[in-house]
């Protein structure tokens, strides 16, 4: 499982007040600062204040590749907002993201194949999250049809089974883990996997327990990636030795550091 | 999942020494400590030292008993010992274990009738341990048909995959996973899993962190015990939260300690 880095997102303060007085130093701090942490991708957010989602877009994809060389996910509800920022992108980088649904799915994946990006898919549509994992199989499968049908290959799109805080949507955990491990039968190759790993423990106490924890157990069932906090510590252990236990990295004593070393 | 406290064995020193020195203070301070831990079960071995198996197995159950009142998990390859412990056990006991092998499993299955005891199954035979799950789960069949014939419930048969430290073993670890999903679907009502938990780290740097990360991962996958540290306060918090992610235990900001309350 790689890490998707979520801390450059105008949620939090020091970004919005980044983006509203175009300064980039804290954009340039975190940019950095995941990737010495472990993130493989840096997600690009512009948080619902900013007013030109265009504009703001751009501006962000422009000063984290000032600070970074890691490709980025651009993180939007906005699409005219991520085509901006993908004209820009140095490397290949991932749309985050697009429900099951048309025409939205059209577009998306018409960007994608244009831009060769990865596709973040989201095993939801107009009628929201599935309760079940069944339904959101099915979900993941209408994705990989779409996808596949615009040319994007199946190691570039990753399925999100959509996660709930697991003190109000208890009863979605197991089924999230059963979906994870199907999404895996699907297709052959398989799609990838992805979660937001801190909507498991939103308004929790212990979020940094319940994320890891989480993480590991998603893991031992086909996980792929998360957009994560790569500056936890803690975290990117875990990660290292789900991997170690999984045999998709060799062991060696001091094999976190080789995990975090190979990310980059 | 719950644990099965390891430190009652005569591989430690201090409780080597009681046995020796016919000293119970060790053996009650690791009974009461495990229980205050958060163990459900306390497991007696007598080690690889003792010279009179079944003498120093009945004195260590009758030590232990006189700190808890939690159930014994009697191990030892030694069935004359396990049966001599069993009838002293003042509460059903488990017997730790018996490989899927004729005529160990008719003296053990034949005791845990008589005596009510759950019985540990191991996924292995005069072979050796398996390399791959299937051959794991076709022993666990094995078990699961021979524990059946002598009216041995379901919920009293737990199956050990055999877990190998990961810095030899490493391909054993996504077969273990493998087999313990495998073994819920053998019979319904299903067997129950367990692991020996600290084998997957032996000559390890970082055991703590790869045997919590285990257990967490086989959590997933449906792991119901490990003979484990239950002093290890960071593998409860663990083993806690991937209850609560499963949908196993209510989730309360103190689910941490209503956990370790439940095991009592």
């Amino acid at each position: 499982m790689f890490i998707i880095g979520e801390r450059i997102n105008g949620m939090f303060k020091d970004i919005a007040q980044g983006i509203r007085e175009e300064d980039p130093t804290a954009i340039h701090y975190w940019a950095k600062k995941q990737e010495e942490g472990g993130a493989r991708y840096l997600d690009i957010n512009t948080g619902p204040a900013a007013k030109d989602q265009v504009k703001v877009m751009q501006w962000l994809v422009e000063k984290t590749q000032e600070a970074s060389d890691l490709p980025l996910a651009l993180d939007s509800t906005n699409y005219d907002a991520i085509e901006a920022g993908l004209e820009l992108c140095k490397r290949p980088a991932m749309i985050n993201s697009v429900p099951a649904e048309w025409p939205k799915m059209e577009r998306v994946f018409t960007m994608a194949a244009k831009h060769n990006s990865a596709v973040i898919g989201l095993a939801m549509n107009e009628q929201g999250i599935p309760k079940d994992a069944d339904t959101r199989v099915a979900l993941a499968m209408e994705l990989v049809a779409a996808a596949d049908s615009y040319g994007i290959p199946m190691e570039d799109l990753y399925i999100d089974p959509l996660v709930l805080p697991c003190n109000v949507g208890q009863d979605h955990g197991p089924e999230v883990m059963n979906t994870l491990r199907q999404v895996k039968m699907l297709a052959d190759p398989s799609p990838r996997t992805v979660v937001g790993l801190s909507n498991i423990s939103q308004g929790t106490k212990s979020r940094e327990l319940i994320n890891r924890t989480f993480a590991t157990m998603g893991i031992a069932n086909g996980l792929d990636a998360a957009v994560a906090d790569a500056c936890d510590r803690e975290l990117i252990e875990a990660i290292a030795t789900a991997r170690v236990i999984m045999n998709l990295d060799i062991y060696c004593d001091s094999y976190v550091d080789v995990y975090i070393k190979q990310q980059k």
